[in-house]
């Protein structure tokens, strides 16, 4: 059967996260339910990131196994029809090898997280950045984040439901910008690494907030990393200020 | 009486347009509703560019006369507070002199139009931007851009209803970006004018997407001018793609 990548752009705010769960509506069981209209049977689709509940994606990959040979393109195409007006959307397709996995053949995981601090409510980009009404300080930030880069125990940092057999990971890049916006400014954080924790963006983005407001001091981040204790962590920031923007792999299937 | 003016954000869809009608929901009635809750009396407010029903602004000037003193910031939260949660938003509030008026003491309107080509739906953009199917050809629609600017007669332009008294006008700038965005581009188009025609940057921005998609040669915008007739106009754009996003006063009253 050929197997077929795809990069998918969905919208957080209807979806229970990414993983199909019984009653519950899912970005998965969305696209499952579009490839069943053009396939024989109802294939899986497995995706490189099982995003959280609210948790909007601009990168997401996944794979699936279709009963016959389609055109990129015209698979595209098709799936799209069949996914409106769910804000999903198919935004690259490629066949791939029998070999390639979009969980397991991941290198990296690409996240960026919106913040924007300003007094006056956002209308246009309401639902699609996290808006917090204080000024933030972005060196004192960049001092925070800097504390988190390499290798760490991450203990502090992930949901206490968190499945993943160690607390140990890499982070390779934290990138903090800041941009005007009317009456305030936009805060984007840059967020590499080969795999994350449960709520580990969200945890790490929530306290560097805090140190933004002058609330932590940076070296309290470094303080927080070393108790390996969830109850160390600042508030874990909310979903919909996150996007899944993109996932390397050995070789790009979409190139 | 003190009179106050107002930069305000909304997002267009909730709304029949800037201006108040009865039996329509209105930016204006909800933000003269937001100042009767603050203020005796209710006050009327007037604003530099009656926006049509769907079109967005983040620029938008307005003033009003108040029955007493405020100091800005607070008359801006206390604002901002009634409007809940109304899309519109003031983002900024000054006193200024009892002869500035919004509409009158405008120099100069600046409008963005935002337009999408692309395959794939949009789902985080949905509602803010206009999207096509087709690329555009940015040079093309550059070429025939560049017959409109300076002083014409713009019938060919406006709305069928427009109540201006004469259709000459200068248009002083339209600008067109091109940003990559996934599976395909964005383009902006700036425009700026002491005052537009009902529909004018609508009209011109839907007749030149025809010449980008190569529907119409560059010359023909000229032809379209010059025939001083509605019906040499191309389709006219839809409005959730235009946004009113600056007004110019001799003094900046938020300076």
């Amino acid at each position: 059967m050929p197997r077929y990548a795809f990069r998918i752009e969905y919208h957080g705010a209807p979806f229970n996260g990414w993983q199909r769960q019984i009653g519950q509506p899912s970005v998965q069981q969305a696209i499952e339910e579009a490839l069943a209209k053009i396939n024989p049977e109802e294939p899986r689709i497995a995706a490189a990131g099982r995003t959280d509940s609210g948790v909007h994606a601009t990168g997401q990959t996944a794979h699936a196994d279709l009963a016959r040979r389609w055109q990129p393109f015209r698979l595209m195409e098709a799936l799209n029809h069949h996914l409106r007006p769910l804000p999903v959307a198919i935004t690259a397709c490629a066949e791939v090898d029998e070999d390639f996995h979009a969980r397991f053949s991941a290198r990296e995981r690409r996240y960026t997280f919106r913040l924007v601090a300003r007094r006056a409510p956002l209308v246009h980009e309401a639902g699609l950045v996290w808006q917090v009404r204080n000024p933030l300080d972005l060196a004192a930030m960049q001092e925070g984040a800097a504390h988190l880069i390499g290798r760490h125990d991450f203990t502090s940092f992930r949901a206490s439901l968190c499945q993943a057999k160690s607390p140990v990971k890499s982070i390779d890049e934290i990138t903090i910008t800041e941009q005007p916006v009317t009456g305030g400014a936009e805060f984007r954080f840059h967020l590499r690494a080969r795999s994350f924790l449960h709520n580990q963006v969200r945890s790490i983005v929530g306290t560097l907030e805090r140190v933004g407001a002058g609330a932590w001091a940076p070296a309290q981040v470094a303080e927080a990393l070393a108790a390996r204790d969830r109850s160390a962590c600042g508030p874990v920031s909310p979903p919909h200020g996150l996007y899944l923007t993109g996932v390397t792999y050995p070789d790009d299937p979409f190139a």
